[in-house]
């Protein structure tokens, strides 16, 4: 396990979404907050394609990998029935911790950045601790996926 | 224990909220699926205001108060930075139900109806069972706050 | 254009959503507003299949068609990651009021019925009309793609 | 009007949100895209205590203030029926940005650092425009409530 890994670009997978009516706000584009749903799908998405099951996971560890830093970039708003695409690949990877990239488009418009900061935490005490290898090797996209 | 007692009106509470921005979409109007929150939260307080404190008895018993119908009639919208007022009282009660009816108004405008049953369930399998004494008095409206 | 049509089952469409972790709430099971939010995606759909775009629609026509009534009967929980179905047809149709059905299932569970009666209304003075032939034919699912 | 102010942390105002159900998630903790929900709040009451009506700014101005960058750092975590308060202040402005800062606190517990720039734009070519001077002094906290 090498301690740190930067930006996997070439790994990235697109997912893709459907701009819902009530993903809008009144000033008739997608209200902001929506944007982390949309990435949250696209992780597990990610994760999924690299060979790891994230419900799995979950119920099979004592693990989970609750997030601790959000920062997105709004460039251009969606609008309902816009059909999204979550370009989404890891920007930075230590033992404890994982930061998924996603760039937003939508017909080649680039919407949004997003990068989150996802930490690997032992239940019940919320422990920082190293991630299992399985999960190591999604977020490097060596899964069986890849 | 009295097997069923149907609306309890004269017990009603009121807890009131602001429209937020993410409330509403792109018709200008508060999204139909918030009232189902807004709901949520009035009952938490009918039960606090009534003795019944609902993160303590989901935590004490092993027992749960999933939603089983939502019927909700809409008359007129809310919107942005609109205070709401949820009307909210024991419509119906039986041994292992209560329905929850909630009148919402806004200055004194009637914008919808909101019926809600929840049925007491024992977990983790799901077996529905009886209330017990101490939620069937805060439902009943017979609690400390009364 | 008949005054009224009731249940058009044989022309239900079904749309596929995976649920998100941001879906479920701490008892572990979907949020009972979530399904509201499943349910006007899967109308959207519906219209789309049978030759009628809702975004063109609203931009096109100063017309509207908000929720007046929505009652949701939950049997059985949805939880994090299952690919939800959402079977959806025309239950009752007359010349301003549509109510679509939905019934939710999960790998041939049955999950829950979703009945969701929409008006059509003018905009801006919200006064209730019939619907436009266009509506009125992808309702009945005589549209393009039937 | 100067050209730039930095960090308003004396003009603070504190806004208080009760967590409810559906914020949370199956970790049984609220959920991260909530955080942004409750800021949003918080910056429309800050504005209300320093004189300025959103809502009329919206209507009587062809102006909007979209989010153009949300930072959020999660430290600990909120639960359902928590009381959270929401110390909010500008903590950078310029003519046509503003950032509010906000402290998310639950009895004394650190929860959140929240940072949101919003950008002055003109409707309906969104073009970015300097603020005009009573959304300005409101920022800087020199309207009417203070």
């Amino acid at each position: 396990m090498t301690s740190r890994v930067v930006a996997l670009p070439e790994r990235a997978i697109t997912h893709r979404v459907r701009v819902g009516y009530g993903d809008t706000d009144q000033a008739g584009i997608v209200h902001h907050s929506v944007y982390l749903r949309w990435a949250e799908a696209a992780r597990v998405e990610y994760l999924r394609h690299y060979g790891l099951d994230y419900r799995r996971f979950e119920l099979d560890q004592r693990l989970a990998l609750p997030v601790v830093d959000a920062h997105l970039r709004y460039r251009s708003p969606a609008r309902f029935d816009d059909q999204i695409e979550l370009v989404t690949w890891v920007g930075e990877l230590s033992r404890a911790k994982v930061r998924f990239d996603c760039r937003v488009e939508c017909e080649g418009r680039h919407l949004t950045d997003i990068e989150i900061t996802l930490c690997c935490i032992k239940l019940p005490e919320a422990k920082i601790v190293s991630m299992p290898e399985m999960m190591w090797r999604a977020c490097r996209g060596e899964g069986a996926g890849a």
